[in-house]
């Protein structure tokens, strides 16, 4: 719709009133988007934390009634089971914590690749949750795991892998240190994740997050704590500015 | 160098040694990368706060030597008098607290514009920071101002301005919310700056910052409070991604 | 008691006098206040957070021997269970978390509904305290889930119900960004209720604490994170003003 | 118009074109919400914090120039002398520290008054703002004040002033106490505004606000540290629940 | 030794010298001070939280082998149940969560009684172990449970017991109001206790005691959040102030 | 009054509505209360922050009026020279900064001296307005100053000096360690006073009160950072305990 | 390699040059630096929390398979059961909760043993990490345990056998005072190691940190809460300066 | 003394008894512990935060009466005049903003240098106070300044030189990541010293804080906010762990 009022093809205040008309679905307990495919080039995504198996199961269920694509995150094994019961066709991955499906092979949003990189082999769940969500959505990605900035010669090493992508997310916990050597090295956008990897002063990710908003390497941007997925639907906003044209499933 | 990489032009290992090597100037207490330019497109920028005016002097004057442009954020009135006293050439912006210089038009560093958006007029200073620097970039800006959430109609009414830009800024204070609610209609990618506007439970700032993190629109991502500068360094970094070539002054 | 005060048939002394001599009963360790109902239109709610199955059974049943209804709030599952086995007049709403009784149709105790207004569906069980605590003081409510900020077209399409309302309870988690939209579009009195909905930023409900409490939208007041009984209560004050007369069961 | 749509006089669909269209004054860095008013029973407040005297004399003549009333608040006296150079139609209130102008007597909004309790002496910078807005909004304000509760008799003595308003704001710093002892006491809606008097512990209000938010007296809702305005809007929402007719200057 | 001191039957050089030589009994992983019994008017008193029943067994073993008292706390049921086993003379006090053994009655350490008083029923546990230590240490307490400020006409029935005492604890969770109330309207020494009741804002019992630490009633003192045992030995040390003689067991 | 009703001499209900009328005195916008010094052996004192100089003097003036003693705490030296420009009777401490009058000697409120002690010189100020306090209520004070743990031979010099008051008063700041080490030599009442000397992580006092708060020693009591008078007052409700007649000027 | 730089055998940039190929293996994810051991004088240390058994076995495998020591910090009992099943040359250390493995007698890096002090019993695990990992190092540690600031004359007794280490590490909870006081009492190195011993305002340990931070004994350093083995690793940098020759296994 | 103990011609006893005797100056308002020297190889420096002029003149000019050095650190340029009115022989760094005085050539306190390195040019001051305290106690300082994270290759080059000393104390603010990636490249002891330079999620110096504290190189230990001082007297421990004999002015 956006698209439309920018060739001008579509009055500002139509689009108002047609905003409001957008079509979701009420289940009661919840609306379901379907419109943001449309608009984030991704279906909803389901927020599975809190919610039960049942619910999940409900909303999964009608998005994949529509869509070629589903992506539930944070869910428990236990709980994934429970879901897969009675919606075999999603896929768990059990590093990442997320129930999946992609039908089909999704048309990439746009051009190049994105980076995952980690500073620790704990921070693997977080970058993962970033991968998997980057896989659903149809964007290709480079993993760089395992380069934290104690041991720089590891990073020094990725450095040719890092200039050939179109986006670089940094997943770190402790000190956070890694998106500002990051970012003084490559100049792509680099998007840090804090994670709550750590003990103590890392404060449940709090010491990486302020260490990378305050980061010295100018022009990095940083998502929650331990937000995989927030970190790639950034990433996909950027990589879809080169698409030739929508692509849905 | 990294494109020298990227083309296979550059074996790694001689990149690195190439680092080490790459010219910055002493001043004794400071040493200037004159080589940034050509890595980030911009010359170094100079933090102001904390620093002297015969050190800010000193250093605007090395990176004037050596290039067209120079910014120096985050100076007073009183310092910027100071220093254009022995540098005539700089011209000092009130509003955004800066001092810079652009000798001659600078080529666009890629493809298409900017928006900067405001939640309400006290966020003024840190939007004008942001826009000066895009300006010294060589980046167009569109001003979207005081259209914070509590007044929806006045942002309904710029949608369509925005939908015509690569990269939005979104500046707010107090609790933040304007990014979530531009990250909800709007696809392109979005950068929250909290700004320190408020009193009291705004925390100078931290309630607007832990607000955009946890923003329920998925993809926004966030920099430093108050940090107009650094949004802006972000926004380059994705504008930089269409650029046909490197662009330096 | 106060209202003869006001009235001028009860002298000042006399009432403090009076005021010391309220009945209340003496558990041993507990001290139920039976004149409670009359002054704020509901009989003592019991917290059972750290309370156990005895201590909830002998307070709720010392209550129901003077009054027509009874709340406790935050029994888990299990405990409920136990309370019931003695006390098989209570119900458990497992959303709530609550048990309660209600004898007889109570009188409503002013004019007008309440609405009660989500941001997603996490936010359900905090929902659903506040409209029971409603139901159990005779209070209709009207239901408006899953309307956060970032579709703002959910929201918009159900002002027309706002409208009609004495006063709009909006409990959000995360950025806690609905009340201040809500504030911005209805004038009637909005009590914002945060809850722990997140992680790491969100800081267990304090991100949307903060928020609620620097809303731009003025005239916005806030209870405790999770604390839907006390936004029913705060409604139940307001709706209070304007009943003919005093109800009680 | 929400009035209109309530009464069944305006479709929604059209209700929300308006909303788009609702008439504001932009003076470029900043846009006069004109129809406030007849939302809010108030025309637009501006907070004067971080403003400067020219801005505020353009925002301010503007808004007189459309309404019969106007409020500045967080003024210090020396901006304000340098406003009422140009606007000498404005008094200013040093105790409240704002700029404002009744220009003829405004129609009260609803029945009743609205009492501003204090703890303490050192709290009526805060207490006299609320008093202020409610005066500019034409609502009768009973003041008690220095009535905290280290010396309860001085509170137990004005009980009878209490029981004869519609909503008492109880403004308190240090441990913020107060609202919850009135709140035991009185069945009206008690709004609690915490203040940043006390030093240490008191954490700049903080300690008060954290108080009131746990108040063991349901019911209680509260405002931000210092937001005497705020606590005005929303007992102004109450009062105005019970108005005949709109009032407009 | 110290009152020898104080009488000038000991040179303070030889005292220290003497202090050096305190007897300890070495357990390897524990010194168990022997000697506290005479300085303090208790026994080593073991916290049990994080310690082995083993642990326990052994050095609350080797108190009894020493002195007439023991006193255990922060025990869980399960570790009482094994401690017991080994130590059959210890009983389990499961409200307060404590071991403790009084071999023969021990003489008032000093003359009167101690108040220990609760806003709600959720503080007991704290009050039980400050109540519980005082038995230990033979002081006679006064409870007075259950008078939260939410309802002061239960705590003004009370204020003739709290005139009798030496000196009143006051055990409050949540705002933590209790104190100050008490603290205005009792001259005794009052010592607060904050409790870790509530949730959200009450940050598990900071807001108590900030609240507590700013209390507007002066001369009110704080211990640490539901450290019941430490608001005991701080009303010893008052209480001791009048013994005629050392009392030992 | 209490004792009245502690000796049966009056009954408690009467005590009640005594309670209500006790004489304060208005002035509009301050309540005097006159009685205090019977309660608490201290006339009111005025807290002198945030008051203006002719608000002290009206306050201060009227106490003198009917007291032989003032204290007006935290006093600047430029707004106690005002104040004393209309009540020269006002001695200004500089140190302490306070203003106060003793107009004739004052008899002792009990038995026994207070030591103030500090762990460095720069704690000065708060001991001295805990020095000066205890001072106008009669009482003796032992000073022990910069006695830290850093040089613990400093300390145990002065042990003996300490064995012979009958409250100790710590005032420290940084680590705040001082109350620990003073508790475990030392049987008498130990109330500490964090200072909010230091940077950094001093916190501005917190790592002074945590670290007291957490004390190893038992028995030790706190009050606020920098709060010299309110552990003075602590104090004198310990040492009022063995009066033999009340005291009053 | 910097030793040979140092000793100019070896130029700089070629140093850095082989520092980009230094090796390590790749597991795919995880990278084990096996020159660490060179550079440090301990082998990588492996983090066990949050990693799975299977990622520790296949670690400390190839770990064992290079060097002749091993050690894995914060692993469960269980977690070590199931490793050690794969790796039966692990031995568990059930306080330190670490698996360990010394093949042969190592040569000590350095002149002088370590000391490590505890406070309180509570910190033996964190105490034992630390003396662990000195062992695994081949450094002699010296235990002084249980010698808090509440019983000075425990303390005191050792301080004989603290005059014959090289460095001093000192563990404590609650308000960590310990370090302040060995630091004015002896003049090694002293390193302080916060606990999260405590609870309340122990804050998990950040009592104890700040207080060690701000300590009154100058030269005191500071390592992570609960973090001995990072104490440990500072110690052993201090002990490898008096090295002869560099000691591998 | 100590060293006597250790060699064995002193018993513990007797040197607790001289303990107690160790010379210190009483001034009424400080106590200066001219043995300092002896134990800790500098005489004891005056923190001059806080301190009149008076103050700190007497204070130094006494010392100076004992020894050949002085440090006073904190004082601004204007008290610093003052005191040099009084006392000529001392110098002021204006940096460093210390007053310090050094009479003759001290001999070294043990082998070796310490670099101090800085991340940026604003961490000057806190690294200037850090290399005039080593200076005044005869250390050798290497300066390696303004080579911060981002631009990596400024280090690099300066490896050689850091490979050279002792210690390495690493000054930083913002993020703080400076002594994570030295911990990483050098062996030798790393003292980390956190700034409060920087704004917003700085936290005026805790990100650093936070950051070093949970660095990933092990073994780096760390100091309050802002202490150069602190770190150059830890530094200091380590450099006299060589020294041949007791050096004193």
């Amino acid at each position: 719709m956006l698209l439309e009022v920018q060739e001008g093809t579509l009055n500002p205040d139509e689009a108002l009133t047609q905003l409001q008309r957008l079509p979701f679905e009420d289940l009661g307990f919840a609306r379901i988007d379907h419109h943001r495919n449309l608009r984030s080039g991704m279906p909803e995504v389901v927020f599975g934390e809190g919610k039960s198996a049942e619910a999940i199961s409900a909303i999964a269920g009608r998005i994949l009634a529509h869509h070629q694509r589903v992506l539930v995150t944070r869910v428990s094994a236990d709980k994934a089971a429970e879901v897969r019961a009675s919606l075999p066709d999603l896929a768990y991955d059990a590093v990442a914590r997320s129930l999946y499906c992609v039908k089909e092979p999704v048309a990439s949003p746009g051009e190049g690749s994105v980076a995952v990189v980690t500073a620790g082999t704990s921070d693997l769940p977080v970058a993962e949750e970033a991968a998997l969500t980057l896989h659903v959505a149809g964007v290709e990605v480079e993993r760089v795991y395992d380069v934290g900035v104690a041991g720089l010669h590891r990073l020094l090493g990725e450095l040719e892998r890092l200039a050939r992508v179109r986006v670089v997310i940094v997943v770190a916990g402790m000190e956070g240190a890694l998106p500002s050597v990051v970012g003084g090295l490559v100049d792509r956008p680099v998007i840090g994740v804090p994670t709550s990897v750590g003990y103590g002063a890392a404060l449940a990710g709090f010491a990486a997050l302020l260490g990378m908003l305050t980061s010295c390497a100018s022009g990095v941007s940083v998502v929650n704590i331990d937000n995989g997925f927030g970190a790639a639907m950034a990433a996909l906003r950027i990589v879809r500015l080169s698409r030739k044209q929508g692509s849905d499933d």
